[in-house]
């Protein structure tokens, strides 16, 4: 991997995602790796000019990348759902990412909205399923726009589906300190689906007998993310349960501008894809206000995922150190200066 | 209404269910209402001595009641699911409990786990659908057990189920001082369902000029519960979305020891049903730990639905007063003691 350049694909997409990746890229060349970097410019624009999301050519073209960045799409101009079905979703189904890895994690010195709260206490990945449930976009509607609408959406479950990103997070657990694995699940209304996801852990706990298993209802979670997150080290979850919960998580880690994600394909039959969590937040976009350091941790991901540990710990760690600068009384600076100011430390 | 007695029937269900209720009931009795509770032994004990969850002549025998007070119903001794659908959701379910209402309302003197926040910023309303939506229960297996099993879910949302629990989400902010009604929903990923709900606000809202609307979807709106609660008047939003946004409302508003709802048929064609939020808690079931708050504020909503206003007002008014005295420094006290305690301060 070393001996060759790294050949990554560049999404910025809309609003605030072209200035984070700016600062993304900026980080990812000081820490010394030989990248390659192309842009596409797939996004609201490129919908409005041309009418494509995602043409079939680009996503193949796409599948010889090593990884992709990607910023983030949606902007109002566009109906809700076009650009997130048929380009963020698409990919991610595409290039079959059953990982959705989103680690939770207080940092030394940033605010985190509960009280009583320390670094400790938050400390959390969420390992959320990528390729099924409610984002299988299988569903309809009839008699639209009558009294007698009926509107539905299904949530489709496999096994295959289910075991590989349970056993995903099998592996993670083991590999932590705490190695605790906890379900979230409805299964006491989604009994079918919920039934599926219990047994598959059930069963593959046995071959991970080091690792404590533990089970929480979505709704008690979200309560416990609140009352109680030091309860949990690796979350596995289902596709929108691991939406609702990893925005919560990034709430109480400080918000959503610190927030990164991997989009994982762990068999690396197609490129892993890095984003923040956070959207395009069309309301602030050009204005340099946006935090670029959910990006920059998306690239340590990135990093790590592509064996360079030492250069994604680098990252980490810069970024570590320029969250405790923060706190000890920073001005605002604008995205471009927390890109700056993290890529000196990378580089220096 | 005041002329003859009320008819409650009583489910007190499973674990801490039948404690707390017991002290809901001290309660009423205390405001002077005249009321004729009938007890129904429906729970785990009943499942497991005849098999039955909810006769068919029981629930038609609980049609004629004027309300339903319930405690909690699930324990670990029956298969998750079984009491969850086949009591609890089948009485919503068969008594048109449309509206499922559950105010988040942080009362003086409550300790919340978020940080500098106070009681004006979180006073808001969650109506959750309680008909519709993925509680339907439909979905299936197949090949079960097998590496080639599939489960499925279905989400279920009809025009007619949507329009009435909207219109009612309208009514009750209008009576607000802020008149905001906030849908939250995931319209760019279920859209067949999001479609509709938002169509939906947006056909209702031409009744209600006076009501300002927003749009929040499900993963923002749980950051911004933790982080913006101040945001939200009123929220109006599906089964699921509802069942997870209202634990972590009652986390945020200092714990599910608070919680209560209201289970509600507007047009009073069947008995409205009020529980806490809270579940049966097996852990704690029987040592009298529970805090029955949450079930007595449930009787404030029940007294306010069956149209004793004032009586309401006083349970309210007793909790809230009961609740500053525990900032003053109260020692723990039992479930029976704070029921006694409050129950005097209704009597009073
Ligand atoms: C934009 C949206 C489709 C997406 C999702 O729901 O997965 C986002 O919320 C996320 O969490 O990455
Ligand atoms: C017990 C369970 C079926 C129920 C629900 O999901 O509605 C509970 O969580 C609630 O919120 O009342």
């Amino acid at each position: 991997m070393e001996s060759r350049n790294i050949r990554l694909a560049v999404i910025p997409g809309d609003g605030i995602g072209t200035e984070v990746v700016a600062e993304g890229l900026k980080v990812l060349e000081a820490v010394g790796t030989k990248i390659e970097p192309t842009h596409y410019d797939l996004g609201a624009a490129r919908y409005h000019r041309t009418g494509e999301t995602l043409p079939d050519s680009v996503l193949e073209e796409l599948r010889g990348y090593d990884a992709i960045l990607l910023g983030a799409v949606g902007d109002p101009s566009v109906p809700p759902g076009i650009l997130e079905r048929d380009l963020l979703l698409r990919l991610r189904f595409a290039f079959d990412h059953y990982v959705n890895l989103r680690p939770v994690k207080l940092f030394p010195g940033v605010e985190t909205p509960l009280a009583d709260t320390s670094p400790e206490d938050i400390d959390m990945i969420v390992v959320r399923e990528g390729t099924e449930g409610l984002y299988a976009g299988t569903g309809g509607a009839m008699r639209r726009g009558t009294p007698h609408e009926i509107a539905t959406q299904e949530s489709l479950n496999t096994a295959y589906g289910v075991e590989r990103v349970v056993r995903y997070a099998f592996e993670k657990a083991k590999a932590r300190p705490r190695k605790k694995l906890t379900l979230v699940h409805k299964t006491n209304v989604l009994t079918f689906a919920g039934d599926l996801w219990q047994r598959t852990v059930d069963q593959v706990a046995a071959d991970y007998p080091e690792v404590t298993t533990d089970y929480c209802h979505i709704d008690a979670a979200s309560m416990y993310f609140v009352s109680q997150p030091e309860r949990f080290d690796v979350v596995v979850t289902d596709n929108l349960f691991g939406d609702i919960i990893t925005d919560l998580g990034a709430a109480i880690a400080g918000g959503i501008g610190l927030a990164a994600s991997g989009n994982i394909n762990p068999e690396r039959s197609a490129p892993s894809m890095f984003e923040p969590v956070h959207g395009s937040a069309p309301d602030i976009a050009g204005q340099g206000k946006a935090d670029p350091t959910a990006t920059i941790l998306s690239v340590a991901m990135l990093l790590d995922h592509l064996g360079l540990h030492a250069e994604s710990a680098r990252v980490e760690q810069a970024v570590a150190d320029d969250i405790v600068e923060r706190l000890a009384g920073f001005s605002a600076r604008t995205t471009g200066q927390v890109g700056d100011d993290i890529t000196t430390r990378v580089a220096g």
